[in-house]
């Protein structure tokens, strides 16, 4: 049984930014990096997707946002304080740190960071939103916001945007 | 610390109504309201969305759902009364209404709903579906029906749906 | 009450194949079958995927997987044997498979599958992805694998992807 897991090699790595045009059909795409501070934090990137929409001329279409990484998730709900402490305790009631996991033992995987419990929690919220874009903006309710949580911080991450439509 | 959530502002508020075209690119919105009618109820969107995409001569696309709300999710299950009396019994389990959460805390909140066991429902299912269309219609396996859960009702709740596609 | 669930009819079934091309965008879609042998069991797709966007010369677009199916699923996560063990405990907490269930019993469904749990577990990870497409390649994270869980085998499988660019 191997110990390791299975790594994704593409054949050229992902441009920073990248785009196409065809027919009056736009793709924009490009590569942002967020710095967190804590093992477990969440992090609201609404201003910055719509910055990034904002920045291109495309009335309607959709924008997709991906996290380059399996326990750094992409989730939508409200951005306040003490609900933010809420989802924390959530996370932790659901899926223990301290649980015993194979992926936290060496005997059976070579992952020296101990973090079933980030990747378990990752499959609750996802790794990718896809929004629409109407009017040249995100199409987003009143308290809805773009939220990362950082699941095995503090790291750097990597996402991806990419915009798709019609000027 | 604010006891606040942050607003999500728009320049301008989301069309009811927007289309783009472009090269045989056709992109139609709409916004529609579901009315519901308790505080934790699950509907089946399934003959809506698929009349939506029938209106469009779309044969190949994509269609987009999604719900301008927090605590108002989108899924897809099957539909039948028994297992829809277990989905709500799960959710009671998974994240009990009666905790002691910080967002319900006037002390800490300034939200009046009490309803942080519906935001953290929400996390679980998510807020959009992006569905396939091919041959005019909807991407559907025959148990498959689109959902949408009410964690926080009875409440009127807007809906957005994206149609993107060559006719 | 009824003890059925609704079925889903298209007017026409899903074609295997099928494709639209207008003003340089490509649109193309083909439905495939998974063969599982267990009745819970992650399967990795990310070979499968990675070679259907390469058969195309689409440089940057959206490709669209969906299972056809309500317990069968699509996620991202690591790929590896340990973890993939832990996952299978933590779904066994988090829904326990022999509990009592409304849809397992005969008075009150006509289902035959006794399968209450693996719909509940499909509600966690959800159904589709839309990765995003960027110089040929599918746009992934080193770690991220593209992962099927089986929830309710052993089962042929159909899932249908979906790829929307520009070459």
């Amino acid at each position: 049984m191997s110990k390791s897991s299975t790594i994704t090699v593409r054949e050229k790595p992902v441009e920073r930014v990248a785009s196409a045009n065809a027919g009056g059909l736009t793709i924009y795409g490009e590569t942002f990096v967020v710095e967190t501070d804590q093992r477990v934090e969440v992090i609201d990137l609404t201003g910055r997707v719509m910055e990034f929409v904002r920045r291109f001329n495309i009335s309607e279409g959709l924008v997709s946002l991906w996290s380059m990484h399996t326990t750094c998730t992409l989730f939508i709900n409200e951005y306040q304080v003490a609900l933010l402490a809420d989802i924390k305790r959530f996370l932790e009631q659901m899926v223990a740190r301290d649980a015993e996991y194979m992926h936290n033992d060496p005997k059976l995987s070579d992952c020296d960071r101990m973090n079933a419990d980030s990747h378990l929690r990752a499959m609750l919220f996802g790794h990718n939103l896809t929004l629409q874009i109407s009017g040249g903006e995100v199409v987003l309710g009143q308290w809805q916001r773009v939220l990362m949580a950082e699941l095995d911080g503090p790291r750097a991450r990597s996402l991806r945007v990419q915009i798709f439509g019609i000027s």
